[in-house]
């Protein structure tokens, strides 16, 4: 296939300008503390380069101006100039006359190096493109940062079914090629697959019931549009997956966090707040890994039924169960029956993210309502990955244990790395799911994740999972990375975490 | 691959309630012209079943009381008692006691009826899921409407080349399959190609000015949740694609329309209501047929930079010009350099919409902004489409002329035959797209429609296309399906016609 051509000039007359400005005091607030050992410019400068990494400071924002920053953060002007032309060196910040500074991403990963070579880009939440190629293609490459490894981002690489997955879905889609292509609720040998793996752990479930998504992320994206209008509320855990709760400020929505995991909190919020819809991650909660007991899903039900309120249960990372003991026995939706408990799934942690394939099980009625709406969304769900993913589904029991394994023993190796790396952290074993919630012992994630960066390492800093920036004495770190790469990364932490402390 | 499974049985206690009543004045309003000839009773409920069938009346609508419609119509109760049960008879609405009647949609095509075949759903804009298999599978197939003859989705079937393309692709994917799989602005290979193509045409354009998208319709969308916020105004062509309407409806803005392809009223309506964007189909418009002339073109760009206004031009008919004289030689955003042009464009119409690959081409920093945005929408489009269309794009000189070949066979056919069936309608056949845009010569789009569903036949009225329910006396016909499905057509939209006539 052809995948190189010439570059072509930049056109001229395109600066990007900055699109938002973030006050001194905001960005005094979104660096929480940043103080680490060594000069504070430093410190100061690497705290932002984490901010712009794990996205909390989006690219292309106008930063505060020297004197604003100093004022508010209670450092010197020189402090702050040093700290902004820091990051100018490291490709971080441009500043031009009369516009002040602007936040950047570099360009500054393996694959950005060739954009004209097929080499993969990834990227994933909750850090933004932090090493992909979508940089502006102006700035030189940092060379201190040219390749971080990344454990801010819990994407597992494939599964090594995938590719046959997609052979056997190119026998099957010729009997496609004939029609349109567009299959509003998803092709019906994916709804009758996803429907009868509902049933078969227990939640009777008809293919009607179903509706295929472009990912999980859209599934949820479509309920709170669905669900949520602007001023009223909805409900997550506190932490969270960072993408659900932005999918629902984004319909004007009151977003209330919960502590996550705790039922009784979260029934009082509800009679109190009155939500239209609640988020939740009943299996290997993201990013705590805890899940519900059997009695607290049953407690969640009847919260949903009294009010009469939607509760979404993402059921993403529900098949990585890691310890022997900690498959999941008791399905979010129970039997099924409740109208007002909503349950999303997705092939991207089972198998492969690059697949976009998620789906809703949801009564009926809401099935067709999630369609109407999806036909200004996105239409439909590309055919071919549809069939590959009933390929990968029907070989489930196969493919599932081997990935399993894999991710065990890399679990293992980062818990037992970043235990001997800090004695003081806190590194609870997650029973399933892709990720560690450490404690850090002390309220200094971002200058922590500042420090990691420094180091070569990106982390996802805690205050990312909250909807009120707390959580600033943890970090999230995924286990879904190489061996050797697991291995680099802990010694990097342990230098990072002393650049803190020391 | 394992594509059948037993179906499971329908759990008890989920009733499909219906989620919005529609009046009997929004009913009389949204029927029109439903009169033909023939028995009311029939006509009422043809008219009320092809409002179903083209998405005009949402399925699980609760539909006005038998006495309150016959006093909104000015007909009798046993009118509109009879037209509701002839559309209980037809699957299209069932009533329970207490909650009086609700329209569905029947299960009634044919890869409807095999729910656990690999059979294609297909199904698109701007009718609902007419034929689909997504129907409440709980209603009996009604006998007369089987398999109607669609001319209502411009849904053409796959180039012959996709299944080639798809085994190029998946030669490519091993390089990625290390990789989470998250490419958010796009792999870079395809940003490439689109950039090329751009700049191919006289567009000059970086990769980093593209956006690869899940479609066209989720650019459409992105563009719309970035750009216009609640109570803010977007302009769009009256009649205009009907999901991008919708999708700038679902922000909350005031949509108003002007008449298609009139530049000047286009302007003065941009004076007078300040709108944050504009959307337009340049080319091949959807419905009308017409392109922008070079002028117009240009007008519209002095019109975004005159008042800071994004102005999207829908690219996605633009390579489907069928006369030979009809390629469009001026693209929409000129030399690329005004910040304010976007273009839109999509795999679906040159390839097979079954592909969900969209891109927007647009400066740096509004590709940083829907890029973000797009984060809690579906994070990022399927890895393997997008190689796929990587290979489609590189062989568009060879794909495009037997395709384009194919589909002005198509038009010459249903231009002859609909000006043969019905002398007395205005029948323009389009220089390229899809579609006919048919003028009836009476405002009867929606009784015409309706006769046309009863004859096996869909069509899609006028007034689906325009934010007012405006241009009753057109319906819009798609070519895009095989000759004898076209020759069979005409037949029937003439006897169709005598029924509203006569």
């Amino acid at each position: 296939m052809t995948l190189t051509a010439p570059v072509p000039a930049r056109p001229a007359g395109l600066a990007a300008p900055a699109v938002c400005h973030l006050s001194a005091t905001a960005t005094a607030r979104l660096l929480g503390e940043w103080r680490g050992g060594g000069p504070a410019y430093l410190a100061l400068a690497d705290a932002l380069r984490s901010a712009v990494l794990s996205g909390t400071l989006a690219p292309l924002t106008r930063l505060p101006s020297e004197r604003d920053l100093a004022a508010a953060l209670g450092v010197s002007r020189t402090t702050t100039a040093a700290a902004y032309a820091r990051l100018r060196d490291l490709g971080f910040a441009v500043s031009r006359v009369g516009s002040g500074t602007v936040a950047v991403l570099p360009r500054g990963s393996a694959s950005g190096r060739g954009a004209r070579t097929p080499a993969p880009s990834a990227g994933d939440a909750p850090t933004a493109d932090a090493g992909a190629p979508d940089g502006p293609r102006d700035l030189a490459t940092p060379r201190d940062l040219a390749t971080p490894l990344d454990l801010g981002q819990a994407t597992p690489s494939a599964t090594p079914a995938l590719h046959a997955a997609f052979s056997r879905a190119l026998e099957a889609l010729p009997a496609y090629l004939g029609t349109g292509g567009y299959a509003h609720h998803g092709i019906a040998p994916l709804r009758a697959a996803v429907a009868d793996r509902y049933t078969a752990r227990g939640v009777p479930t008809a293919p009607d019931q179903v509706l295929v998504t472009t990912g999980a992320q859209q599934a949820i994206a479509l309920l709170a549009a669905t669900f949520v209008g602007p001023g009223e509320t909805a409900v997550v855990e506190s932490p969270t997956y960072v993408h659900a709760a932005d999918a629902l400020r984004r319909t004007g929505a009151r977003v209330v966090g919960v502590p996550a995991g705790d039922v009784e909190t979260l029934a009082s919020a509800v009679r109190r707040t009155r939500p239209r819809l609640v988020y939740l991650v009943p299996d290997f909660h993201n990013p705590t890994g805890r899940s519900l007991t059997a009695d607290e899903r049953a407690s969640v039900r009847d919260l949903a039924d009294r009010y009469g309120v939607t509760v979404v249960g993402d059921e993403t990372l529900t098949d990585l169960a890691l310890d022997d003991d900690a498959a999941i026995r008791s399905p979010f939706a129970g039997d099924g029956a409740s109208p007002h408990v909503v349950s999303v799934g997705s092939a991207s942690k089972s198998f492969w993210g690059g697949l976009r394939v998620g789906w809703v099980r949801a009564p009926e009625h809401v099935v067709q309502r999630l369609a109407r709406t999806r036909q200004s969304v996105d239409i439909a769900t590309a055919v071919l990955e549809q069939l590959a993913v009933v390929e990968l589904l029907s070989r489930r029991d196969e493919i599932l244990p081997g990935r399993l394994a894999d991710l065990r023993a890399r679990r293992d190796l980062l818990v037992d790395g970043a235990r001997s790396a800090v004695p003081a952290w806190d590194v609870p074993s997650p029973a399933g799911g892709l990720c560690l919630w450490v404690g850090l012992g002390r309220p200094v994630a971002q200058a922590f994740a500042a420090a990691a960066v420094a180091e070569g390492v990106l982390v996802a800093p805690g205050p990312v999972f909250t909807p009120d920036g707390a959580a600033r004495d943890r970090v999230r770190l995924t286990f879904a990375r190489t061996p050797a790469e697991l291995e680099d990364a802990v010694v990097r932490l342990g230098r990072a975490w002393r650049r803190v402390t020391d």
